[in-house]
């Protein structure tokens, strides 16, 4: 399927069935879940520590990109580069984000994502290491002034991030008041200097012509990536909303699913759907339980 | 009962001991939470609209500020003055910022409460009139840059903002950061140029221990108000919380207990305990169903 070679209707019941056909079509080529033998619940024998032939599988499949929890331990070398360790709860310690970023370290994982509190002391840990500082701005509920995400940007790389994630103004885009969707995530791309930018557009808030116009504007403004979910919103990535995603930014731009996505099967279907980066913390089992596992 | 005078010591022990003893007497004293006959669930015959005189007592025992939700009418003239009418979803449109102070103007409300990129808007729409424009930094998760904080809100306020709810660095309070907590707080204080600045703790996330050293240090940096609760946290106000926060304020700061108060017998305890002002816009039932009812 190449759902970017058709074309983008605005019209509710058109995207309905393209979503509801994708959907059936993804599905249809996966077998049902299954329960994990090894390390416990919500893992259903896909573990990327225990298992990680089902993570190659994901890679092979598309995937470039995992998330972690904190506690991590026995991660295949060929994967570590996947991986986004993801730290984001407002209670996260000095002393979580120091175990953090010598987990990255050690591993090679691609990135610590973290709030902006913490990056000038992660960019310190990390001096000189593979892991680069990803970090997110106004988060999570996107309702701040434009000047101040854009300062947060700004701020935030001059302490060493190298990747930003803001959420979209959500309020405005329901007031139909595009220009000042797109112009707020263009005063981030600006003052992201060239670093990647990801717009988090909060599926679980829109319909699905708010989530092509924030698509649609997203790309307008500049930005790399277009982002799901912020974790906090009370939904995650639907294979849905990827392909929907997908088809409207095109080829030409990263699409990360994140949020909800609980097992190889779900990662697989959003990466069919179209995702470029999978963040699947709570699926991707990945946490302090394993480490248990892998010490017996 | 006077918890001022009491000496504070900071010893797990007994301050829950302490705690234990408050809840203990000021649930005591308030009868068992009633079923609503007029208007629904939740308002157990205590609205501000229907049953003015039950917020009467609220007020005579020592409350100042109520909230509100959307959708208010029907209220009493000498309740109007303490309601903050309260609006921090990701989703709010400019349609219901619009509505919002539209009714905080017709019935003479103390504020809005909003999210900073409705502040231009709402200090547009009251200019001139009695409700003043409150808004939040670094919300809900604290946990952004101090000098972010600071410049939201410096530019909240040149917007037209007269209140300012911060909230605290929670993980920098859990990781014995005393110096950057207090600092982060300074910092939004003289941002906020004799601007009323309020300071939430996040009671949910905090033990004993941390919420009594968050209050000593929103105190020393210069506030007006310890806030208990962001409503985004996963937990509300307890009796507990707003006597153990009392005591450690003393009586020259404000309190206000904010999130889970579902009634007046809650409120009337957080006041006994010593809030000097109460969010409750889920328990003073003020929502769009009430409308219906004084309809008819």
């Amino acid at each position: 399927m190449s759902p970017q070679k058709q074309t983008v209707t605005l019209n509710q019941y058109t995207l309905e069935q393209l979503v509801d056909i994708i959907t059936r079509e993804v599905m249809a080529v996966y077998p049902s879940q299954q329960s994990c033998t090894t390390c416990g619940d919500n893992c259903r024998g896909q573990c990327v520590e225990t298992n990680p032939m089902a993570a190659r599988q994901l890679l092979a499949a598309g995937a470039s990109r995992f998330s972690a929890r904190l506690g991590v331990s026995h991660i295949a070398n060929d994967l570590a580069s996947t991986i986004d360790h993801t730290l984001l709860k407002p209670q996260t310690t000095a002393a979580q984000i120091r175990q953090l970023c010598a987990e990255a370290r050690e591993y090679g994982f691609a990135s610590v994502c973290i709030n902006p509190t913490w990056v000038p002391l992660a960019a310190q840990l990390l001096q000189g290491a593979k892991p680069v500082v990803c970090t997110v701005l106004g988060f999570p509920l996107g309702a701040t002034l434009s000047e101040v995400k854009a300062y947060e940007a700004q701020q935030s790389i001059a302490y060493g991030a190298s990747e930003v994630d803001m959420v979209i103004n959500i309020g405005a885009l329901k007031s139909k008041m595009v220009d000042a969707v797109r112009d707020d995530i263009a005063a981030v791309v600006q003052a992201a200097q060239g670093h990647t930018v990801k717009v988090i557009i909060e599926t679980s808030l829109l319909n699905d012509e708010e989530k092509v116009e924030a698509c649609v504007l997203a790309k307008a403004a500049g930005a790399d990536f277009v982002k799901t979910s912020t974790g906090f919103g009370g939904g995650g990535a639907t294979v849905a909303d990827v392909a929907l995603m997908r088809r409207v930014v095109g080829a030409g731009m990263g699409v990360k699913a994140s949020g909800g996505i609980h097992n190889v099967e779900e990662a697989q279907a959003m990466i069919q759907a179209g995702a470029t980066r999978i963040g699947a913390s709570a699926g991707i089992k990945i946490v302090q339980g394993a480490r248990n596992i892998a010490a017996n």
